[in-house]
């Protein structure tokens, strides 16, 4: 059963606390296993990567197969059906369009000491996109995270996408192509994370590697940070729902089981000023359920995560929102731009009735890798900046050094660091010498 | 011995490769003791931080010792003299004019399908920051942490640092006070860690926790990161200086030497077309180093990680600098913006030979918390950005949605989320209704 509150309980409290410290994943503890696989394919590269990808994949591939050809590739993409092309395409334009305005300008300026200062943005040179095999090969992911790749100039961008059993999602295929990916090897798991990380003789070693993937996956990658960059790691998928009395309660009821069909760990929140919608909500959702394809995962989210919260007001929701900081917010009010205005903390807005987050989570633009578990309190969702570096940029003219370069030799000495201030001032005695004589 | 290599010779790569591979640091695991430190503070709070205080820093400190107070931080801050102020002054104010330039701006626009879309950035509400105790209690770093944190507009911020048996640095707490931060902790290591990441009595958790420290501070700010966010976890430092045949190679010793002095670990590399220039600074650098308070550091790292290379030009240089990705890029040749162009992975560029690093330590403006090891190939230096989070918006009109929210039902269906799609449609649904009534 889902849990009810209702914010003038006087329990309130407790039980909202005990549902914001609820641990939804439970995730193995796999390090071991992982730290085993990576240290395999650093040592026996492409050797390993054929042993793990034939024992975990049931494939026996050689080095030379573990890329698909452009043959396979066009093969592969020529089965997708004509609808489903041009709704991924669409897609990929809108993201494109949207990520396309993230990109920062360089900057410099010339200060009254005479400092030219600022910064510049270049792209990491070579990204890496891990993409889950089976059901959970989502080609939409794939848009989400090349898409910016690409409008951030990363130079080579790599796909590692695992093909249990030989079986291969054309869809997937088909999203590298219209993000304009070329490299793409059929291997999956940490031993993926690991080569494109540390590189093999097959597969050049990249700098930065995102996209989702099981807790292997995610053990791989906190492995590797440091080595290369990685995304975030994410967890299981949330939305928030807050709506007033006025609305559709079976809209509301799809929207929340949409999220809870992802996962049985997926949680889905409504908060509403009106005890009569929650009900209606709750009945709509008790009656749609049995008649999902995935009533069996989206029952399990909502037996164990779903929650209705009635509230005194959207002061309130606001409040309650910002101590969930939900990864999705929809805003299903008359004023749902006054009402984001007070929601601080969130990773993607949904304002108003008709913006359902299933646009969000396919076409609107924005990116669908958002931070879960409370993370929006300090992190943000996938962007071009991710596939960015920043450069800052000084150059002193010698009056800008006499100016303020007498402070850093100050400042040096106060922290013991003689060699510091002894570095501007051979400069600033050359500098006087030259005025004295 | 620093090694000393020539790009013509025949073992070149090999060495230059052995040299990039080179671990500098030894890090002791403390893993272990770091979950039993943040494990302790979690379940008994105060009492613990009492505790490990008067363990590790020799201070028997209560609970409502454990803040500075307000007179307690007037009378250590009176100690500073007129000039170290007066620099600490120009240093924040050139700090805070810099990264105020880096505040991104919100945006909002309406595509021609009817969508409103952008996004909004947002301060996190509280950050920490952690400032080593003892010889390494740098000032300079707490303006280079909490002055970007102040310009993004954090509301809450924090500082930690240790007293070990009660020394305080009034220098530390000047800079505190000249970036406005009142909430000053005596308390150190894992358990400053712990206490800002969960919470105790007396202190209020925070969102995101930055600053430099020891390996238990490191492994501590590793383990609770995806409970609050952290910057990087930095390495030893690095400098990277490239210069022509006409630089001063006394100057340049001095570079070299400033960053040899910081820790034993650090890494000084001088790369010149020129044999002549490199022999000098070789030479200038045995000159001076014996004249060094820091002598003993200072060689350490020279003997161990110095290095010279001679290069046939400039462009080659260049491409060894982006093998390299320095934190800190000294370009000391004629046309320093020219080079700096073909440099395209570097932390901090100081451009032309009036610009050395320990003006950006200190006072040039852009900040010197910088990424080590390589990072610079996918990483950027702190910034306001870092105490920011971007929530992307979208409002769809009915009309926005019946263009394209078909092709979200398609892929939707594609990746077998039928609620997903059911979202969309229930709301088409009723758009088609009234437009057929």
């Amino acid at each position: 059963m889902p849990v009810k509150l209702n914010s003038r309980d006087a329990d309130f409290e407790a039980h909202f606390v005990d549902m914001l410290s609820a641990k939804r994943e439970d995730s193995a503890d796999v390090n071991e296993v992982v730290t085993g696989i990576i240290a395999d394919v650093r040592g026996r590269g492409d050797t390993a990567l054929s042993e793990l990808t034939a024992k975990f994949d049931g494939m026996d591939l050689t080095a030379d197969q573990l890329r698909f050809s452009k043959q396979e590739i066009a093969a592969e993409t020529a089965k997708v059906s004509a609808e489903d092309r041009a709704a991924l395409a669409l897609a990929a334009e809108r993201i494109r369009a949207y990520h396309a305005r993230q990109m920062p300008e360089d900057m410099n300026w010339t200060d009254p000491d005479g400092a030219t200062l600022g910064w510049r943005w270049s792209a990491v040179s070579a990204a890496g996109l891990y993409v889950p095999g089976g059901q959970a090969a989502y080609p939409s992911s794939v848009l989400m995270n090349a898409i910016p790749a690409r409008v951030a100039g990363v130079e080579r961008l790599v796909i590692c996408v695992p093909t249990p059993n030989g079986i291969v999602n054309p869809l997937v295929l088909l999203a590298a192509q219209l993000a304009g990916v070329e490299e793409i090897y059929r291997i999956g798991g940490a031993q993926a994370i690991a080569a494109m990380a540390y590189g093999t003789d097959t597969i050049a070693p990249v700098d930065k590697i995102t996209g989702p993937g099981n807790a292997y996956v995610a053990a791989a990658k906190r492995q590797v940070f440091g080595r290369v960059g990685i995304d975030m790691i994410a967890g299981p998928s949330e939305v928030l729902v807050i709506a007033e009395g006025d609305q559709n309660p079976d809209w509301l009821a799809w929207d929340l089981l949409a999220q809870a069909e992802h996962d049985a760990d997926a949680q889905s929140i409504l908060i509403t000023t009106d005890e009569g919608l929650a009900n209606a909500v709750a009945g709509a959702v008790d009656r749609i359920l049995p008649t999902l394809p995935r009533a069996q995962i989206a029952g399990a989210s909502w037996r164990d995560y779903g929650t209705i919260i009635v509230v005194r007001d959207l002061d309130e929701a606001a409040r309650l929102s910002n101590r969930i900081a939900p990864e999705h917010l929809e805003l299903c009010v008359d004023d749902p731009e006054g009402l984001a205005k007070k929601c601080r903390h969130a990773g993607a807005i949904f304002l108003g009735a008709y913006t359902p987050e299933a646009v969000g989570d396919y076409v609107s633009g924005p990116n669908h890798v958002l931070p879960t578990a409370r993370s929006a309190r300090f992190s943000s969702g996938l962007s071009v900046l991710d596939f960015l570096k920043r450069t800052t940029m000084a150059r002193l003219t010698p009056g800008a050094l006499a100016a303020i370069g007498p402070a850093a030799v100050r400042l040096a000495a106060s922290e013991g660091l003689q060699a510091h201030g002894a570095s501007v001032n051979a400069r600033l005695a050359t500098l006087n010498e030259r005025e004295a004589g």
